[in-house]
């Protein structure tokens, strides 16, 4: 059918005609509430009348930024991206993703299950839960995700297909090129200039050239290096959580990009909730638990990056026999070393754009004591440029803990 | 129309439905002759009966790679991105890519200009041609077409459109990706195993894996990192030459990949002709003007690339202001000698994968005396391996032309 914006009535009349969806709800009347602080769509939960427990998300994109209105237009086509990338992430792990019950790329639209007992992990981490099996999950997710839709296990072919029915999401990479890597380290009208204005440690990072020559080598990979299909937004406001299960949601950003940005985005989140917890609760276990989640989640993204790597031999890279077993292994490590070295650096850049651009994170630009805001903000700023400046050098992922915690 | 293989009378009855080739020929009768070596397509001369002089070619595509025969398929899309390369370069500097007349993506067809007094570049430097413009011509080209096709010149959307044009070129990449980075490194059925059998230089490469190891990351960006729109195939077989005149033909390879690609694949063919004439003909007056051509070539080719680039101020890459003068100027430079690295590691790739793989060069495979082919393949390999392994820490230009010196 055509597109055609929904509202709360039209949206079970649309949903009642998908036969996945009837057999979900049965003959139950059906309420649709409009739910979330969707800063590009609009999300609806509709639920049995009889039984709320059962209710589905229903997510439609319009055409232009939600949150500053129909002037701000960026075509809906975002969703299109989102879909198929969900679609592929759930092929590759399904435990990470949640069920899609319906799809429609001419709507614009998704009917995903309804996480009814998880909450956005930024908020856990700010209340300062431990979730025991999150670096299981998501380094699972990271390296499954990331070496499945590469060229170290798909033919050359299959690698340039992934890249064609993803190359459309040309809106979502420009505004990440701008947002994440240009506007945030120069005077520009997104900023929070309210901070920016007569603020000195703005100012030193505006004319902080070294920093910013490492930025745009940075942006340039974004740009050019077609590694792996990326979530694109990995932040901790990407994932819904609980105790048991970890989701990953909102891939619209979704494109073949370099492998260490999706890394990097989770990274740079932790770390921002580090300096949070390091400047406003300063709980020493709470941060004892990020470091070592931190470390976990890399060394276990790391170990089964190469654990996927073992079982294929043939790709697009690697022809059978080409290197002996010694050099190959060596290959191997050298490649996952550098994986994590562009992820520090695309983790400084996501940090980094945090404090002056134009979307802050709770963590840091949500703290009400101007005092406490500004340490906080010099700390991203410190972890942030010794993560850009050292990035093609890291050795170990030790030296990413200490470059922390000597920050504090 | 359909797609239908012509022959020499279809052929001229095909293109006298062309207006532009009506009014080119006038009411002269045309005769048509099958020409060229064409290992892949069919290439015709079609002449005017009563004027000789005015003369077109066509060339079409087949479904299968024609040297072999019908049972070696190969789509004949290969002439799709011929078509639109030659017509892309042609918008960026027409001087140096020959007059198109017609093309047909359904008819795997292009009609072009003849070029009467120009031969191909191999065959000129193997006869020992000075051609004194060549240098400042190919310089102009590469700087050009590699430019004005990336993203530091091209918006954000702009570079997408351009990877989508081209990104269905899969066959080619494959090709290139098997035999020119896989194959010539080890036991494989497409190699030239008269001369591999009990060769003990071919033994000493195949188990060389400190350089297969370099070769692999090499492989790694000519398969995921897209700069710019290349050639794809810019071998001095591709170059139709005179003293005046320099044309670039042949683009089916063409594709958006790493810069260095087509200037290694230049830089290669140059030196492979440099090793002819210190084995063959000792002519050490041409080996000067090789060596000073080759420096020639890549010093203008910056200087080239950066003139360009200081007359665009946006582009994907950067925002107007970003970095100051001084800093600018410096990550140009580093941007520019990295292009030059990435060059010489691709330029010892392909020296290296003409001594045993499928396809050879005339300069060395064509050398008749087994000992001096021998010689000179083991110049080849000496040299090729060098660039290889050292190709990331090459700080100059003349290191480059030491390495071939000290090679002699």
């Amino acid at each position: 059918m055509d597109y055609k914006k929904l509202d709360k009535t039209t949206v079970v009349e649309y949903i009642l005609n998908i036969k996945k969806i009837i057999t979900y709800f049965g003959s139950d009347d059906l309420i649709a509430d409009e739910i979330g602080d969707g800063n590009l769509n609009y999300v609806y939960r509709v639920s049995s009348a009889q039984d709320p427990q059962k209710s589905l998300i229903v997510k439609q994109a319009v055409p232009y930024l939600r949150c500053v209105g129909e002037e701000f237009s960026l075509t809906r086509e975002r969703m299109t991206y989102e879909i198929r990338a969900l679609q592929k992430f759930y092929s590759i792990f399904p435990n990470f993703i949640p069920n899609i019950y319906h799809a429609s790329e001419e709507m614009s639209l998704v009917v995903m299950e309804y996480l009814d007992s998880h909450i956005i992990m930024r908020k856990g981490l700010i209340e300062k839960i431990k979730y025991k099996n999150f670096s299981n999950h998501i380094s699972a997710y990271m390296a499954a995700t990331l070496y499945y839709t590469s060229s170290l296990y798909l033919s050359s072919a299959q690698k340039r297909e992934l890249v064609e029915r993803f190359n459309g999401n040309r809106e979502l990479c420009k505004l990440t090129e701008d947002l994440v890597f240009s506007f945030p380290f120069m005077d520009h009208e997104t900023n929070d200039n309210e901070n920016v204005e007569n603020n000195p440690d703005a100012q030193k990072l505006f004319s902080d050239m070294e920093f910013k020559e490492k930025v745009l080598e940075l942006k340039y990979k974004f740009m050019t290096q077609s590694d792996a299909l990326l979530h694109g937004d990995l932040h901790t406001g990407s994932i819904m959580i609980n105790e048991n299960e970890t989701y990953i949601i909102d891939p619209e950003f979704a494109f073949v990009g370099p492998f260490g940005f999706d890394v990097g985005a989770l990274l740079a989140n932790l770390v921002n909730n580090y300096i949070h917890h390091s400047v406003v609760t300063k709980d020493e276990d709470y941060k004892s638990w990020l470091l070592a989640t931190i470390k976990d989640v890399l060394e276990k993204f790391s170990e089964k990056f190469l654990s996927f790597w073992s079982e294929s031999k043939e790709s697009a890279l690697l022809v059978d026999g080409y290197l002996d077993e010694v050099s190959l292994k060596k290959y191997k490590e050298r490649f996952v070393k550098n994986i994590l070295r562009d992820s520090v650096g695309f983790a400084g850049c996501k940090m980094a754009r945090r404090v002056y651009g134009v979307a802050g994170v709770e963590e840091i630009r949500g703290i009400e004591d101007e005092a406490l805001r500004a340490e906080a903000e010099r700390m991203a700023l410190k972890i942030a440029r010794e993560f850009v400046i050292k990035y093609d050098k890291i050795e170990s992922i030790d030296e990413i803990l200490e470059i922390m915690k000597n920050a504090g």
